[in-house]
């Protein structure tokens, strides 16, 4: 049996390697566009921003080392340029001209190439893209030698990564995003705090605008934006996304869904005999029931391996799962993080949720190093089905994510997240850990225990309700909400008539740091019979979700002297 | 109503703020013996290590601040020497005298007491245990006081923290351990690198001795060991485990098991009116069905919660979870962490089980800064459950254990390890995730695609199969298994002949580094029809398992030159 693989990078390779583990006997062969296989394209902007010095680290495997541990026959620099699925046969561009290669199962991994978006001048040689070890030596040695300004063009993951990557080699970077934020799978409370770290590292964020032009010049290429800024660049790198790498497929009758290769639920395609996997590939989101690509190494990774499984024992092969599109990113000195559906998904599903926001330390805060991690989650309500989830922070980011993409896979409520045993000892968490405290907020919210108010509606609270800050005079004079009544909490009790007086029948919102004491103040009042809520987050999600809005709005003036 | 709480630490106090939360009219008294409530027991250690350097960073709540917040009557110096479950009537000691109290919620938090040996001379005022504040302020004295030379009795969690600490400060520490093992409820093969940290830490580890007596002295003790060792010791710190401590409650009629506490699954006693919480608490293992208390935090506070609901709100509170003891240390610069039953566990209720052992990057192997992670899981036969999982590494132990304690509570089969979504980036993690990586190992261990040797049957095994070493030369001039055949994977498949004939009809038993190159072999072995199996977790495994015996047993003898 030959088995034929086309792009041998994550899902392709570790289908090829699974099937030799599976099948001695098969004949394997893997066609790679490009002179490396198996190379370290997660790490590329790490080489970039010299944290991987050496280029060799980037390739994981080579062809002889892939010959010798698993006998697989890995062909570089072999471009498949036609498909006759008829007759089981691909034509395959070399150096030394076309050729044919018949194959008995075709699994196709051709990946996804940049997006070019239609902006004129982006043929410039000075626009480049990073997408392969080559990309990424030709950055490198443009920044080694001389180029000092540079525009990044999108600020998803890869382009904040490549942003930073060129910053911390002292490049003046400017990264350029169409969409009101960076990163845009992240909910905007979240992005912000990135913006934040971004500044930090020197990075000027410009969004909300767009490349119109790029003009090239003698000496540098100008950026014109849609704003009519005009930024200088030695160095453009595009990262505006990608796009299924498919057309000669899918002119070979491979049924496609906006260029992504459909799949049933075990990567086979629409041909027989052709499979699928990776980045081309369409999937279906399980939680929102949304097929789109996903563009990630993990559920490649494993889709190669399930495919290899179908190819060779089709009776007991695991269907694919359904990748949530788990996602982390390191910008200096954060972590973000996420799981699952974000906002836009949930509410173009119109899934009815709520979201949860909490700023737990990521361990003991009498231990050296607490630090807070902004958590947000999403759950479906009334039954707290978990739907996703999103952190930031300097430390314990991942792990929190982790065992969030764990309880969402395992179809877990909001409340299970209470009784989770997570390991506890004050360097690594807190007896009741960050997800325990989601759990419990999320438990106190669907039976009514708990009402959150949300920043998102700040405008509409302050005009119909009483604000009632309860954090201490020191907290409220780094400002609060205009107009805001400031009772500390632990006074609240003794004041209750102030804040009946104050809120005159309209309903009270109650403010704190991050929602923990308000949390406590809300459930005094509504015990006393006010109309009452807590913010979600506190004044930590507030800031986060006015943005550049927070220093103008957030005032100290209503501060009475202690 | 009048809920009484005794114990403010932990569950009892996480009780009485929830027990606020629900109900602002409640009378909520908080009785505890000590002078502290709500203090960080579980950061005593770094105290005495001088990690944590501020005794107020201790105290996490003060009566007062109690008060202010949740309007809790907090009162130490206060113990319970009486209760009268009939007329719901406690004795209370106070400096003034004693008291009667009554109430109409009892809840029972006391904790647990130093278990005390019966050897003799432990009364010497040289012997101290690190229970509390002033415990730990006490050690942190003698050793600012001059003790140079310390004896810890015990190696469990707190035990290996304290002989840690002591070591920091410059003290000449022993640490003896009755068991065969440093943290007993570790699997052998994860606890013998905590030995060899906690060695190269400066302490000395002398397990399966036990203390026999303490010779008080004038200058220092001297500590006598079963096998006839003298230690001397300016101070002697008792860290044998520790005892419910229920007396009192036993004596008016609370229904107890081996002193610990019955409580039914909403926390209830035997007695109405009555709750308790913690480590004074029976509760039951999930995985082996054991009855057991379980003396850690996190399960502590999240009863303490339910218990509040439960006398709240008793027709919607959810039940306590059964803790699966998931439990973490740092040791030097590892972590060692677990969850779910340990092997001894699993035997002693004959669970049918098979553990696998993997030695993963916790991040991309290409990213500076990789570590291996010391991975065990066990899962029941034949259907893959996941029972428990150990780890042992210097950097992204805590995740993994988190994520594998929320796959045990979602009762997952190692099989769906591999479905897993997990935040990949190289700094994070790798592609296929060491938790994906455990599922790929245990789905193939279930469907019989990889046959595992145990590292614990080596004599069996060399006495009857073929011992096949497919590492690289430079690998096997480290130490080898006596008689092994040395062929690199990369050559098996031309050198099978030799295999063959070395073998000479009896199995072959495979073994490479960490066990990736051995399965592969297996693969290849299996093929061609030889009775084959790969040794779990490889040489890194079986160095564990030999512990002390390592150095003497393995030989790089029979290396021939490449």
């Amino acid at each position: 049996m030959r088995i034929v693989v086309v792009g041998g990078v994550a899902g392709g390779m570790s289908c090829a390697a699974r099937a030799r583990r599976l099948d001695e006997r098969a004949e394997i062969i893997v066609l790679e566009r490009g002179e490396h296989v198996s190379y370290a394209n997660c790490g590329l902007p790490y080489f970039v921003g010299g944290e991987i010095r050496d280029e060799a680290a980037l390739l994981v495997q080579t062809p002889e080392r892939l010959k010798a541990a698993l006998n697989l026959d890995v062909r570089t620099g072999n471009d498949v340029v036609g498909l006759d699925a008829q007759a089981r046969e691909l034509t395959v561009r070399t150096a030394a001209g076309d050729r044919s290669l018949s194959y008995d199962a075709l699994v196709l991994s051709p990946g996804a190439r940049a997006f070019r978006p239609p902006v004129p001048g982006l043929d410039s040689p000075r626009v480049q893209t990073l997408r392969t070890v080559p990309d990424a030596v030709a950055l490198h040695d443009e920044v080694a030698g001389g180029a000092r300004r540079a525009v990044v063009l999108g600020a998803g993951f890869i382009g904040v990564e490549v942003a930073e990557a060129l910053a911390q080699q002292g490049v003046e970077t400017t990264m350029v995003e169409p969409a009101g934020q960076v990163l845009p799978p992240l909910d905007a409370e979240q992005a912000w705090p990135v913006t934040q770290e971004l500044r930090r590292l020197g990075v000027a964020v410009r969004t909300g605008v767009a490349a119109e032009e790029v003009l090239p010049g003698r000496d540098a290429d100008t950026v014109v934006l849609s704003d009519g800024t005009r930024l200088t660049a030695d160095l453009i790198v595009l990262s505006a996304g990608v796009r299924p790498d498919t057309e000669v497929f899918e002119r070979a009758g491979v049924a496609c869904e906006r260029g992504a290769i459909v799949v049933d639920e075990h990567g086979a395609t629409s041909l027989p005999g052709v499979w699928a996997v990776g980045d081309a590939t369409v999937s279906t989101d399980p939680v929102t029931g949304v097929r789109r690509p996903v563009a990630l190494a993990g559920p490649a990774n494993r889709a190669g391996r399930l495919v290899a499984d179908h190819i060779l024992r089709r009776g007991t092969a695991r269907p694919v799962p359904q990748p949530l599109g788990t996602a982390i990113v390191r910008v200096g000195e954060l972590t973000a993080a996420m799981t699952g559906a974000n906002r836009a998904a949930l509410d173009a599903a119109d899934v009815a949720y709520r979201t949860l926001h909490l700023h737990p330390n990521q361990h003991a805060g009498y231990f050296p190093g607490a630090a807070q991690i902004r958590l947000s989650v999403h759950v479906r309500t009334p039954d707290g089905l978990l739907l996703g989830a999103q952190a930031v922070g300097a430390d314990g980011v991942d792990k929190r994510i982790d065992v969030l993409a764990t309880a969402i896979r395992a179809q877990m409520s909001v409340t299970d997240l209470i009784d989770l045993d997570l390991a506890y000892s004050p360097p690594y968490g807190q007896a009741k850990d960050a997800i325990n405290l989601a759990g419990m907020v999320g438990a106190n919210v669907l039976d009514g225990t708990l009402a959150l108010w949300d920043a998102r509606d700040l405008d509409a609270v302050r005009y119909e309700s009483l604000v009632l800050d309860v954090r201490s005079a020191a907290e409220v004079a780094t400002g609060m909400i205009p107009g805001a009544l400031h009772v500390p909490h632990t006074e609240l009790r003794g004041r209750l008539d102030e804040v009946r007086e104050a809120a005159a029948g309209r309903p009270v919102r109650v403010t704190c740091a991050s929602g923990v004491r308000s949390a406590i103040a809300h459930r005094v009042l509504v015990q006393e019979g006010f109309d009452s809520a807590s913010l979600s987050g506190g004044m930590l999600t507030l800031r986060a979700v006015l943005g550049e809005r927070a220093e103008e709005l957030l005032t100290a003036r209503q501060v009475q002297p202690a």
